[in-house]
């Protein structure tokens, strides 16, 4: 696998990764943890709930988009340093139990570090899909890349 | 306890919650789930990662300060519809195993629902500091919280 740096990375270059399976039982097991609403932890109570049903947590989406991000680029030598920030993050529709997650993710700026010229930012577009192509989460991403040594 | 309404909720309000110790087990299990790069489940890779040593992932950070947030309106009976989208979250320095949260978010925006009469969207500075009084993360958030029915 070849390294990939900064200078490797295109704008508008588009990574597709699918297959997802959202359960009950790991709802439940997050909202437990992180975010005990009604609609997140209890099925019946969620039923009477503005969702009609099991959601999942907001932060569980995010930490979903995050696993299939990192999914993404395992065959990619991306030579990341660190996540810098995410903007725009948009719950636009619920993920309910037995949902297939798609992630689609789009290289959008490059951005090279004034003070520190080993490095730059990128960011990135960021999708998430249902099993029925309906949107139900996008950000929009920064990561600090490291440059190609001289 | 009093309902909250939309109405009810002041401009500049200020809400202070403390106390969330944040575990090496806890690190690594969240980790392992929905991140796993060595330096969120590896102590010994982690060492040798920028970071030199085990901190948590920016979705980790981000389940952490929900359950905060959660748990700091747990006295006051907000009438939240939805959590409605995340911005500038920023990720300003690790968590690492044995640091203790302290959550301050500030109300800063009212807007009424021009197309709903029946809520409004009401924004917040959230910041998370460890127990050293470093920030650890900031967000902007938004929710949607029913008005008052009349």
């Amino acid at each position: 696998m070849e390294a990939m740096y900064f200078e490797d990375l295109e704008v508008g270059a588009v990574r597709e990764h699918a297959g997802r399976m959202v359960s009950a039982e790991e709802i439940i097991e997050f909202g437990r943890k992180f975010d005990p609403e009604p609609f997140h932890i209890d099925p019946i109570a969620a039923k009477q709930s503005v969702f009609g049903g099991l959601v999942a947590s907001g932060a569980h989406t995010f930490a979903i988009w995050r696993r299939m991000d990192w999914e993404s680029v395992q065959d990619k030598d991306w030579v990341l340093i660190a996540g810098a920030g995410f903007d725009e993050m948009r719950l636009r529709l619920p993920v309910r139990p037995g949902d297939v997650m798609r992630l689609h993710s789009q290289l959008i700026e490059k951005i090279p570090s004034r003070s520190k010229p080993d490095r730059g930012l990128i960011r990135s577009r960021e999708t998430l899909f249902n099993q029925h192509d309906e949107i139900v989460m996008t950000l929009v991403g920064s990561a600090m890349v490291a440059r190609r040594p001289k």
